[in-house]
């Protein structure tokens, strides 16, 4: 059976045995159990993860000591602080499990060699952080035009798996409205 | 003098006057009067455009009506409806113009050409795609983190020279707030 990062990449762009074992021989593989972090805030971010299995979630805590998600991460998604990882700077959000996971990650060193050596993978990355973008760029969209009632809908509409692994408090610190008005929301 | 188009490129890499003359030849220049569009809401966008001179702004309408505005545009900056231009699928956005604007463009097809004939202008938009997520990432924490006094201070710290070329209701409507509430908060 095929790596399943291999399927993953070659869902953009198809590769050679040798290829993708090139690629996957940057990487390295990390268990982590729930309540561990990947990412701490403030400190800068050398490694990118891909999620072989498992949840997490991306938040930053504001001046009132409250907590705001603001990303979820499942199966085959990237994930890690950009701004840090691609600025040097240190990191605005914290990354933790939700459950136990299992992971890939590129050191940043690993992967400017990789994207310098392999115009194909700089493709890939470009493509994923394409897609990141208008992924952004919608939820911008709908935290100034829509309700929360109707962001919660996109949500559940968006990843009906999420609903089932992670619970309603967290749902509510990425909609930004208190457990209460959640509640009072949906069924 | 070197052309704006490559002072900008080869702020990230450097090119030949053979690379830069290649690069340039799958752009078109265009100019654009105040109040023109570039990108009309429901059309498939197949035009990514950089700005020579001028200043636009990219905005939707909501169910009641009400304009927001996602973004602005001035002087080296890229823009689009990038989700209609990459996935093919009618902008949810509007581009028009706040001054006469002299911009280039690449066509979807052009850019896709260049970017695998060209690794350098591979790397080139995936450094610019990512800059632009962080961008747009620091967006969100700032909608769902600052007051909209902080998100004004913040917006004028960032681009000060915005604040003598827009009016202020397009400042409003950029930060989510009608204009009577802008006036309130700032001097």
């Amino acid at each position: 059976m095929n790596h399943p990062l291999r399927q993953h990449i070659e869902e953009i762009i198809s590769l050679t045995d040798e290829e993708f074992d090139f690629i996957l021989s940057h990487f390295e593989h990390v268990k982590k159990r729930k309540h561990q972090y990947i990412v701490q805030e403030n400190e800068i971010v050398n490694k990118e993860y891909w999620i072989i299995k498992g949840c997490l979630k991306s938040y930053f805590i504001d001046d009132t000591g409250k907590a705001h998600i603001l990303q979820f991460g499942m199966e085959n998604w990237w994930i890690t602080d950009y701004e840090s990882f691609i600025k040097r700077t240190p990191s605005k959000t914290s990354i933790d499990c939700i459950e136990d996971s299992e992971l890939l990650y590129i050191t940043f060193e690993n992967r400017e060699k990789l994207t310098a050596q392999m115009h194909k993978m700089e493709r890939f990355w470009a493509k994923k952080s394409k897609v990141g973008r208008i992924a952004l760029q919608n939820r911008i969209l709908s935290l100034l035009k829509n309700s929360t009632k109707e962001r919660y809908n996109l949500l559940l509409e968006q990843y009906p798996k999420l609903f089932q692994r992670v619970p309603k408090k967290m749902i509510a610190a990425y909609l930004g409205v208190s457990r209460e008005t959640l509640s009072r929301l949906t069924p």
